[in-house]
């Protein structure tokens, strides 16, 4: 009867380039807007996950890097839904027989652990749910696919849901009129669910470099943030009714066709009309500090010298700031915002893109090295800088 | 022959509540939207312009804290449409008759300053401009009213058309529809003009906390960041179509019934509003620094303790922070923000409301003061408070 189920599974953390802020149906978490992701590499960031199931369990446990406590609401309830899909037959696991019942009066204990440098800011909670949506299915034998496990995941943290995939990838909100949302919201349940744009093989000259600001403020939660932008942000509205959808639009496209300036641009937009709707909303919600402003305006400086933008920046709900880039350039932007921010190398990971001829290159000469210096001197405050790539999805292991 | 005609007057500048940030007309400037402002007290800012006419003068100069230079492409404009208006039979002075040509074969000298704290990147340009539209039509002889006068002021610099007035100015910006620009630019371009809404003894209460901040930075023009928005901000339209008219509604409203919650919630949003359009803008547009968003921040929560809102915050292209709040309100906001800023004295402007009975006053217990002491630590950085009041227009001295 002591019989032990237990599935673990890795997953990778995703960045919006087009970015999900608002909700219109709270509890099953419907974002207001599609959004697109970039699946960064496990190699570099990654949360760990193993389920049990036992039935000597007296509760639902969650452990987060050694620390045991209840299951959340949106975890309870992500759990319940993937307990409604045990197959009617039960499963087999090595020689034993487990019925449904059996199944079902099993209670589980999640332990997850990631390797993101501790109070960094990065989006931790979405891939850990994104990990725990593809063991607790896969654990209760559950007959899904990925995109259903997809909208598991959307159940416990939104933007989980776009870790499942690997590339580029699209959280389609599930709806195209908001009656939809009033005359059929489990259909809507059912489609608001990330798909594959483009694997993670696409487009490999891509790199993603973050700087992670040092920042110590409390951040408002995006949460609470985006739930006060809908009940307040006049310019939420025109995000969700014109800028988004034309974004979206012009991202596939420049992905499709591997349009690198159009594709920067529209990163760069994108994040600043999330900030701004932030701004607009009231009290006003700031992520920015003077580091992820003085990195913004760098790059707008640096892609001015080269003959094609060195690369975007994107800014999730805090200080962090992503740049999306290409791995020829990596080695020269590493090198400078180390300088310009006065950090040292243990703090920067080890990455390997290999060596690149001087044509493909991205050089600053020492003249405008000192330049951009003296512009950004004492305005860059880093704790750490994280070199990573495009990745696969959350996986089995 | 060598007569010289002179006439001096005092200007003082005032601050947008409802914000102008666009223009649809560059040369002309006719505004995107209509915008309305408070006047501020001569008493405690003012531009002081004398205008010599003679024609003795080889050019126009414009003489800037004793630095003399030519009349800029704008000047030009304003003082070419002020010698349109010279009336035909000429004008007497003293005993003196000078006919139209004598006054067009004049040139001018201005010799304009003002007592703005050096560097305060306080509108000094808007508040010069309102004064030298004055000086010139009347030392022109030209028989203008003080609307009419508004317009030239418009021409030279678009804010300080709002200066000619005391109190709650609007202006209108000349148009309901866009089709009127093409059909009838000129009709426009006059109907484009401030108004009084309601004179400086209309609502005696109000005062005005000027926080300068100690900003560094070279900051975008206005003109420039406001021509970047209008090509490149998806926001700002909307703000053109349907939050300006919304808050100018609102707010009128709310002057004429004293709705002092209802005006500060207009003009805080007000504000966020145009700095959500900046970092909306292409390449994004930051003014205001950490100082300004702590001071922001500080008033949500000082507004949360009183019984009514102590003030609101107002910020233009650059980090000052504007807070309209109430006399009675005001020393003990003073006393907060030298003591969170670490002020000397002596940077902050000598001013006298009288007393306010203590139910009239807003107090901070000592118990609170340390908690924002805490939570605002280091953050507010100012150079200079001027305390000042609601006051009347440009006037003749």
């Amino acid at each position: 009867d002591s019989i032990v189920l237990s599935q673990s599974a890795i997953s990778p953390i995703n960045i919006a380039l087009i970015k999900y802020w608002g909700k219109v149906e709270d509890t099953l978490i419907i974002p207001l807007n599609s959004s697109l992701s970039l699946t960064l590499n496990t190699d570099d960031l990654a949360t760990r996950t193993t389920v049990y199931l036992s039935k000597d369990f007296s509760q639902n446990t969650l452990v987060l890097k050694d620390h045991p406590s209840e299951f959340s609401k949106r975890l309870e309830r992500m759990h319940e839904v993937i307990r409604s899909k045990i197959p009617e037959d039960g499963i087999t696991v090595g020689d034993a027989k487990l019925s449904k019942q059996d199944l079902l009066e099993m209670k589980a204990k999640v332990v997850t652990e990631n390797d993101f440098p501790t109070a960094s800011g990065l989006a931790s909670s979405s891939s850990g749910l994104a990990c725990l949506a593809l063991c607790l299915s896969k654990a209760y034998g559950c007959d899904m696919g990925m995109e259903e496990i997809s909208r598991l995941a959307r159940l416990g943290s939104g933007s989980a849901c776009r870790s499942l995939f690997g590339g580029f990838v699209l959280w389609d909100r599930g709806f195209e009129d908001f009656k939809e949302l009033e005359h059929d919201l489990e259909s809507v349940d059912n489609k608001s669910r990330a798909v594959q744009v483009r694997d993670e093989l696409f487009w490999p000259d891509i790199a993603c470099v973050i700087f992670v600001a040092n920042d110590k403020k409390k951040e408002t939660s995006s949460t609470d943030g985006m739930k006060t932008s809908v009940e307040t942000s006049e310019f939420l509205k025109i995000r969700e009714k014109v800028v988004v959808p034309k974004h979206l639009e012009e991202i596939k496209e420049a992905i499709e066709t591997k349009n690198w300036p159009k594709m920067c641009e529209i990163i760069m937009k994108e994040s600043n009309s999330l900030h701004a709707v932030c701004l607009d909303t009231f009290p006003p919600i700031f992520y920015m500090n003077e580091t992820t402003k003085s990195i913004i305006s760098l790059v707008h400086e640096l892609n001015k010298l080269h003959s094609e933008p060195v690369g975007a920046y994107t800014v999730d709900a805090g200080a962090n700031c992503f740049m999306i880039t290409k791995k020829a350039y990596v080695d020269t932007l590493v090198k400078l915002m180390a300088d310009l921010s006065h950090l040292n190398e243990d703090v920067i990971n080890k990455y390997d893109f290999g060596t690149f001829p001087e044509s493909e290159r991205f050089d600053i000469d020492s003249q405008k090295a000192d330049l951009l210096r003296e512009q950004f001197k004492d305005k860059i405050e880093l704790k750490r800088i994280i070199v990573t790539s495009i990745g696969g999805g959350v996986k089995l292991v």
